[in-house]
C-alpha cells in the first residue's frame, strides 16, 4: 500500500487514460482530490425507466449525477470525451443478480441497448467534513467505511425495491450539528444524514458488525451519524436479478472532470 | 372575480373534492395557502423514460415532485388518496402536439399505460419572497407572470429538446441578493434564478412583450430577475408532438397535501 498512498498529481483525464490502457489499476480513494468520483450502474434499456424512477424517488441513497442513454458511452456532462467502458480501473459483471466476474473493461460486453447511471459518492462530502474540522474515522484508520442494512425501506419503483443501506461515521457530539450543515450542502452526493444516534431506531443491532465494509472505533463523547449509502441502488438493483448489470468494482470509481465545489448548494 | 378573491379556508383535500364533483372550477392561485401546488404532465409509457430523463437533466426548469407509474392514478407521496383524473379543476388534452380540447376530468381518456408527472410550481417560492419582504409585481398587479422563450437550450433527452422558458420578476436592486438566497432554498420549485439583469444576454428582446403571460411594470431601481419556468417541460413535450399528452389547464394546478415548508432546504 505504500506506493498507493503516494499518488502522482494527475488530472482526472490522465487517471482515466491510465486506467484505459490498463495501467495503475487501484482503488480511486484520494486520487485527483477536489474532483467528483461516481458509482457506475449499467442496465438494459428495458429496466432503465424503473431504475431512473427509483433514483427519482430515493434521491438520498441514489443521487444521480448523470444518465447516459442507450447507444452512448460518453458522459458528456461529467467527463466529456471519456469512455465508460474502459475508463474505470475495474468493473463487475452481474448476471441474474449474481456476481459473474470482475473485468478490466466492458468493451466485449457492451451492447447498444445499455443505459448507464452515474451516482454520487460520499468522497465529496467527506472532503468537506475534513475541511470543516470534523474527523472521518475510517479515513483516519485507513479502512473502508462501515455500512449497514437498515429497516428503513426505500420507495419502490417498478421491479426495484429493498432496504436502505447506510454508512456510519462517528462524530464528536459538539460537531454533529456542523456535520449536518456541511453535508446538507451536497444533495448530489447523499446530502444530510438520515439518522443520528441510537442505531436500533433504524434496525441496526451491532455497530461493531457492519454488513459491508469495516468496523471503526467510536470514542467516548462521539455520536454515530448515518448517511444514505451509494451501495443502496446497487443492492436494490441486484435484488431484482436483472439479466445483466455492469458496475464499477467496489472502491474503483469513475473519476469525473467536475469539481466537488460545483455540487455544493448555498 | 370578486367571488374568487374571497376564498373559503378549505384544506387541499376539500378543494380536490370540490373539483372532483365539478364545483368551484377556477384557477388555484391563492387557494390552500402554505400547500404546494403542482403542474401535471401525463404521457404514454413509451415516452416516459425520455421525459423522466429530460427532467433529470433539467432540474431547474423541470423539478419533479412525484412520478406516478402507469396503472396508477394516485400520487401517494404528494396527496395520498387523490385521483389525478378528477381532482384538478380543469385539464387540457394535446394530440400530436396540438391542443385538442379542455375538459373537466380525464376519466374517459385514461388508459393503463399513462405515466403522470407532478412538477413544481413557482407559487411556493413566491410566497417565500413575499414573506421575505420582496414584492412580487404580477401578484400586486393581479396578472399572470410574464414568461419569455430564451436562447438558453435545455439539455435534450431522447425525443425531448427545446429552449428554456423563463418567468421574470422585477426586484429592487437592494433585494436581489436576498431573492437569490430565498429561492435557492426551494430547489424543488425551480430554485435560484438562472439570470439577473440584461434580458438580451439570454435572448429576450423586449420585456414589454412576453411570449406568454402578461407584461408587468418595472420601476426605477428595479432589476429583472429570471427563473426557469414550469412551462418549459410542457412546451418541450408539446414540441415533440406526442400522440397524446394530458396536462392541467393553465393556472388550474393540482393542490397537494404537502406544505411549502417541507420543500425548503437549509
Amino acid at each position: 500500500m505504500t506506493d498507493e498512498s503516494c499518488s502522482p498529481a494527475l488530472t482526472p483525464a490522465e487517471w482515466r487514460a491510465r486506467f484505459r490502457r490498463g495501467a495503475n489499476i487501484r482503488p480511486t480513494a484520494g486520487l485527483a482530490p477536489g474532483f467528483v468520483q461516481a458509482n457506475l450502474v449499467v442496465l438494459p434499456r428495458a429496466l432503465a425507466f424503473d431504475f431512473l424512477l427509483f433514483a427519482q424517488r430515493n434521491p438520498k441513497s441514489c443521487p444521480l449525477l448523470e444518465v447516459i442513454e442507450d447507444g452512448s458511452i460518453e458522459p458528456k456532462a461529467m467527463a466529456p470525451g471519456a469512455d465508460l467502458r474502459t475508463d474505470l480501473p475495474r468493473y463487475r459483471v452481474y448476471r441474474d443478480g449474481v456476481l459473474a466476474e470482475e473485468r478490466a473493461d466492458l468493451v466485449a460486453l457492451w451492447t447498444a441497448d445499455l443505459v448507464s447511471f452515474l451516482i454520487g459518492c460520499s468522497f465529496t462530502f467527506e472532503s468537506a467534513l475534513i475541511e470543516a474540522g470534523i474527523p472521518v474515522r475510517h479515513i483516519e484508520q485507513c479502512t473502508n467505511v462501515p455500512m449497514y442494512i437498515t429497516t428503513l425501506p426505500t420507495v419502490p419503483a417498478g421491479v426495484f425495491h429493498g432496504p436502505t443501506v447506510v454508512s456510519m461515521r462517528p462524530v464528536p457530539a459538539d460537531k454533529v450539528i456542523r456535520a449536518v450543515q456541511v453535508t446538507s450542502r451536497f444533495p448530489a452526493v447523499h446530502g444530510a444524514p438520515i439518522h443520528i444516534g441510537d442505531p436500533a431506531t433504524i434496525g441496526i443491532r451491532d455497530l461493531a458488525r457492519p454488513d459491508l465494509g469495516d468496523p471503526v472505533d467510536i470514542g467516548a463523547g462521539e455520536v454515530p451519524v448515518f448517511w444514505a449509502c451509494g451501495v443502496t441502488p446497487q443492492a436494490v438493483a441486484m435484488a431484482s436479478k436483472p439479466i445483466l448489470m455492469l458496475t464499477h468494482a467496489p472502491g474503483h470509481m469513475f473519476i469525473t472532470d467536475r469539481r466537488d465545489a460545483e455540487f455544493a448548494v448555498l
